[in-house]
């Protein structure tokens, strides 16, 4: 695509730098909160929970889009100050749309991101101006709109002058009645391809209901994206706006905690809760714990086969068990790990297998031959 | 939904049972294959790569709905034989598409499972005669069907007596032309909701395009797929048909070296490499040993934070510590793992945990009161 | 495109001929019935209220591909027997879906043409059994397939050796909610600009609700196509299926009345009613009546609109008038219209011209100059 | 829908007036111009055609939303200045797309009717602004908004205060190729159904291409709608934009001939030509000549019908035709037209009725009986 001069990618993605936040990094960002902005209390207390979940950014809406003149049209001003406030007593960043040239002059020194809607992704002089600001510009995708028109609608940003733009899938329209929108899950990769910028993906608006969060937003990770901008309500059966569509607290704070796993499968990582708190820490600890174990019986899982594959011939395996625990103690000095501990358990581990292996020959040869068990057995 | 009678999820999921396969149960099954079966050697090769990925199911077609009447239609019962043929020597199950009662007539006692394409989801007297066959069935989703279409469709299979369905999701019809479909990522999701029949996903008919079948595929396990049905050819370049959308066989395995991970950030398992060698044993070991020793260093990083959390009480840490290895213990038998392994290992891991921490605190303490350090290092 | 090797348009349009009646050419057929056929009664009241609307093909599913199993699938043989009768007694053609080999079978040889509908548009084995059958095949496009789709699958049947395909849009799968479907009219154009075959427009499905039938029967006219398929029921209320979207009798034959003129206006024409009892006789002399005097009444204004632009120059006007008469006296013999006729009335029309423009240009001058006026009328 | 407080149909349609110029009335209003405005000689070119065609507006874009920043992006006020000129010279009204405040204070004194695109069917407060004009909007539907969205978009033009808001449907997007949207001509009639707004459609953006317009356009005034804003070019070849869809002004007017009779079959008017000159008047006093005899031909054609079904009974006949004249005066005095003309002719239009009624029983009996005619001939 010619028109991509700045938008298109020639040689290294764009990691987007905000406050100590960086979008399109290794790291996975969650950004989360309610539709709209409703109250000082219903911010703080989304703020918790975002901060709570690991999360960086809060969201809020202020000034809403709504399709219809009679629909709640946002709090204005005195929304975006419960939610800069909330952001701050959290250490929290936070994000608010804009939709014209007035929202935009009054939130601009305020908030830390904007946010141009998808119903204003082709709003070319919402763009323009927004390229003439110093914030990130967080760009949804349009509700029809191709993945080229949405680059560029990212080229207006970047040419009027402001290189810090996120894109953001959240569905396209389609015939299929069963979700508010179509997550196109293939937009990551292939705006990927064309462009330098971070994508990241917006689960809620796609699917219009809860119950579907959870899935799209690991398929989101899976597939490449730099983070997921999550809507979640203190209380969604009470929300002005979009409540089927936002977690609850407890759903948020869970769905953060399978992120990570999620995350490293694909060499990203997220860190769940920067709750340090002793509780927090040490489920933290028993997670590992868990996965350090699942790790050893698939060790000893595959150690059985090889018991199939070849005699029980210790010599050789005494050179790899040396060759092993040597690669392993220098990955554990590279991590940090005292490499001491590799030394002192992986011997243990290796007995184990032995053993494990014996049984493992006996019950083959029994299965093998029967009846020379049942004599050896006498 | 009230006329999924038979397909609707009433209490427990369906895990399909093919002759030693399972799908829809833990693990992810990876199904490969090229397009339009060629030639014998095509599919040997293809049998022999599958294979290598861990794949369980051979795909080929051989009577191929095509939408010219002069593009290729498919070498028949020929092609079919070459396929089988294949699958045999690899220890592989087959599958292929029918598009008529002579087609399905002719094939249903040699391949494993059949397909309906997506051409002829609702080509109900089909649905009909293959719910009248004893062999699982594929049932594609059609180019824009609804998803409660789709699993009328498969009522149709199921209410003719055959209790064997599985759904592919394969992309649907949008607008967005920088794909030859749109992959409709959420309809895992819906699907498993009302529908207790497993859920795969064809990343390649979605796509179009190889360059993202590695993202759409690790989007559609994390979403909660059952498995993968992938187009690979020998050699795409030279397919007779839908070679820009087929993988290389080497794309194919290091794709599916990659799946494990993803599969298992969302508690699956997918086995890459049934190729039970000695040489791809150890570096299935290698791996895990990798990741155990990464768990045992996440585990000491959490370990350091604890220590700005709280006093060294070590009474405190006993009784966990004993609650640990309790609780391990008997996750460990629960994975067939010797659970005396666990009670060994563990108090050395505490061991150097406490190490750490002390020497964390240390540290801390020095940052905090440098003063102090250098007075006490005297 | 280059597979259209047969349905491509190269020199002329194709007319289908079927037992006297012509599909593609001047003439706008109409087609109508029931969704579903139910009884012989319904079959009988249908046919003649098709008859009376001047309709020439009588409709009526009995293999119907439904959504679901347990709706009502067709009355098979039974229903195609009520159909074919009722048809024979009032001098109808008459069609029915065909959805595999054997309801191919059963029904090729009573009814007068086949029907392959969308959810079959891409069952290439029922393409090319239609292709070796010596019935017309009317070929609903597919839900979501594309025009170029929609022409290859006719070249399907006409490869196969059948040269009588009728092309039928039936509205396509958007996001838009509030019908059933989307009408594209657009590819009337775009389908015979492609190909020679006749293209005709089933308003019932696309708008699946009964009120909207008579605004795109229109439109498909204008559009160009060459006929419509409309769901009519003698009791739309107590149809098994497709009620909400069929026409009461009532409405069938209103709308046919209203063709007519939609018809002529593009150059084509649809002749309402072989009802040829005198009242029905006479109420179209009476429409005929009505539309020549608002034609003289035009004339009359134009006539009027002449006399600001010319002086009133006899002479000249005595050579146009005679030219006139020539040329519509050709015009009334090429008509069957008496040319006697045109000759002894049109210098009376020409009379009265005359007369109202003296008395126009006589106001026109009271109203450039009324004082003038004033004085001439003193 | 409970929120179109004002857009909804309560009562009568609404009739907007914009000087002298009535739309949603019986009128079909043309309106027509390039995409872009180019030259001052561009725009008196275009005005002459629009003029010459029987248009009432002429169109041109100022200020472009163009989806790459790098396109032509519009003259601003200096084309403003040579439409509104151009207009002015033809007697003409103009409108032009507004896309920001500035854009709309900047020419919301100069133009008579504004527009908001497709791409800002939901900026809000653009809707906003535009309610707070005196100038009638004409409001495009969206690339992919529901007709719902669209109207509730008219509702915030509605509620800010300004009650003359015209509908554009515009085609919608699609999957479909072939065309640039997929035009919805559905919409004019669900519009209708839900709104009392006036419906005009732009065959132009939903196509794209130039073949197609004529097509479109009968079909759009053949659904019921109240306009058409089609774009047009001095010479498409070298457009600065959407040249491809442009009619030349020779296919303007050609389509615009034929948009009268189409109109009048669906009992609305559209007068071609406000080209008054002598010649002009001439043709328009042919064609309809054409469509008198037309009509006496097809009136002797049901005379003769008649003859079938009846006796030649002269009495009965007198009291019809005596009635017959006594209404078509009538209809005459309503129309303008000297009831003394009718009173004149039609009795010698009965008298070659019964003439050709009389040849018409001869020949009839005369294949009835064939030997009786040879006697007679004798």
């Amino acid at each position: 695509m010619k028109d991509l001069k700045l938008a298109g990618l020639d040689s290294e993605r764009s990691i987007i730098e905000v406050d100590g936040v960086s979008i399109g990094g290794k790291e996975i960002i969650l950004m989360g909160g309610p539709c709209a902005v409703e109250s000082s209390i219903q911010m703080q207390e989304s703020a918790a929970v975002v901060k709570k979940a690991g999360g960086k950014i809060l969201r809020g809406g202020v000034f809403k889009p709504r399709t219809s003149p009679y629909s709640f049209q946002g709090l204005g001003m005195e929304g975006v100050n419960y939610m800069v406030q909330a952001a701050k007593e959290y250490g929290l960043l936070c994000v608010t749309e804009v939709v014209d040239t007035r929202s935009l002059e009054l939130v601009v020194d305020k908030v830390d991101l904007l946010q141009i809607g998808a119903r204003n992704m082709q709003n070319f002089e919402l763009l323009k101006l927004a390229g003439k600001t110093n914030k990130p510009i967080i760009l949804k995708r349009g509700l029809s709109a191709t993945i080229e028109e949405w680059l560029l609608a990212a080229e207006y940003i970047l040419s009027a002058g402001n290189p810090r733009v996120i894109l953001c899938e959240r569905g396209i329209r389609t015939y299929e009645p069963s979700t508010r929108n179509t997550l196109d899950v293939s937009a990551v990769g292939v705006a990927k391809e064309l462009s330098h910028l971070p994508v990241i993906i917006d689960p809620s608006h796609a699917a219009g209901r809860r119950d579907l969060i959870s899935s799209l937003s690991k398929a989101a990770i899976a597939a490449g994206a730099d983070g997921l901008l999550i809507e979640m309500h203190p209380n969604p059966d009470e929300a002005v706006s979009d409540g089927p569509q936002s977690l609850t607290p407890e759903q948020f704070i869970n769905l953060a905690q399978e992120l990570g796993m999620v995350a490293q499968s694909v060499q990203r990582f997220f860190d769940f809760g920067t709750d340090d708190s002793l509780e927090a820490l040490r489920s933290k600890i028993d997670l590992v714990d868990r996965s350090i174990v699942e790790g050893l019986a698939e060790r000893m899982q595959i150690v059985r086969k090889l018991s199939d594959q070849k005699r029980l011939d210790r010599v050789k395996d005494a050179n790899r068990e040396k060759e092993i625990i040597q690669r392993l103690m220098s990955l554990a000095e590279e991590l940090d790990l005292p490499a001491e501990l590799v030394k002192k358990i992986y011997p243990i581990i290796f007995e184990y297998g032995i053993q494990t292996q014996i049984k493992s020959k006996i019950e083959q040869d029994k299965r093998l031959d029967p009846s020379c068990y049942y004599f050896g057995s006498k």
